[in-house]
């Protein structure tokens, strides 16, 4: 026996294609589901099914949706001036548990990454650029976007994406900011690296008392 | 937006019941397939439902088949005298891509690990009991099993597990053996730990030279 019989194969090969799945992850996988019960195995299709059938995408910020808006996008609450720009959905999840963005979204789906192919077309930044034209060229009275909101890893690839995107806007006079950076909350000074300590420098907030009205 | 739609979260949970599978990991398996085009899906599913529709397990010895008596079982070439027991499919099919063995197998599903709660009536054992005790009530002529090898990792769990099955088979008179421990092809002698090192001295081998004939 030189191996699984075709079937199984075919479905290891089906998991390895999810990200970061090894061969060895994959045949586990596989082989996890087939000690399963039947019932198991077709609940799972049926779950599957459900994604593909009723889930879409927001053809306005990206995000999943089980309808053409979604959830942020057709809040009439959210405010309409501030938009905030991510890489990927979990990044929205993340920013939306803060609870303190009201604003809406952007997915870019992935960063800028020249080495490994990813340029400009493979990310959804012509959709950004139509969706603040459509709005700036709005007639006066409507409220357009005031501020863009970078919100991305602070690595290489963010500070990339940042600077492209900064360039591509340059002649809206859109305000475009970024998250800040510095040391994160229980994080050890004394280990932080040059940089970011550099950062946490360059950034340094003046301290309000609370008889002071707050400014930037 | 406190999270995905209640779909996407079932998916994600769905691959979260995986082994090894954490919330970041299912997360990214389920927001990998949204972003592909619905064939994609449409051909994941298809393959879950052959295996679940197609595949069982050999009712002799346990590996995955899509009849009732899986490759190796059927083959009559097999060496019917000699059962190797191992403790999972991917075990089988590793001692098949050596090519050295020629008999029949045994999957166990597992090894003993009581502190996890894993006993005898976990794995397959009273399959294998039942096995030995069909071959050997054989009328007399008829080819029973002479040889038991146990093929398990050299972890605690494998010896608990020899050692176990060992009393099980102790009234019978077929020879049980175990794979040999020393050092790995490749490794360093240098760098061994003592228990192997010490496994190596003891199960030494004498060097045969080409005029000598072959002896154990």
């Amino acid at each position: 026996m030189n191996g699984y019989p075709s079937v199984i194969q075919g479905l290891i090969d089906r998991f390895r294609r999810l990200p970061g799945v090894g061969p060895k992850s994959a045949e586990r996988y596989a082989l996890h589901l087939l000690r399963q019960p039947q019932e198991e195995v077709t609940a799972f299709i049926a779950q599957l099914a459900a994604v593909r059938d009723r889930i879409g995408r927001c053809g306005n910020c990206g995000m999943v949706s089980d309808g053409t808006r979604c959830g942020i996008c057709g809040d009439a609450r959210r405010d309409r001036t501030v938009l905030c720009v991510v890489a990927e959905m979990p990044d929205l999840l993340a920013i939306e548990r803060t609870g303190e963005f009201h604003g809406l979204y952007h997915i870019l789906d992935g960063l800028l990454a020249p080495i490994e192919g990813v340029g400009p077309e493979q990310l959804r930044i012509q959709e950004l650029v139509e969706r603040i034209g459509q709005r700036g060229s709005a007639a006066a009275g409507q409220q357009g976007i005031r501020e863009i909101i970078f919100a991305f890893d602070p690595t290489i690839e963010g500070e990339t994406t940042v600077n492209y995107l900064a360039q591509q806007l340059a002649d809206t006079d859109i305000r475009l900011t970024r998250l800040a950076r510095g040391l994160p909350v229980g994080g050890d000074l004394e280990y932080a690296d040059p940089i970011t300590l550099s950062d946490a420098l360059s950034g340094r907030r003046t301290i309000t008392t609370p008889t002071t009205v707050h400014s930037r």
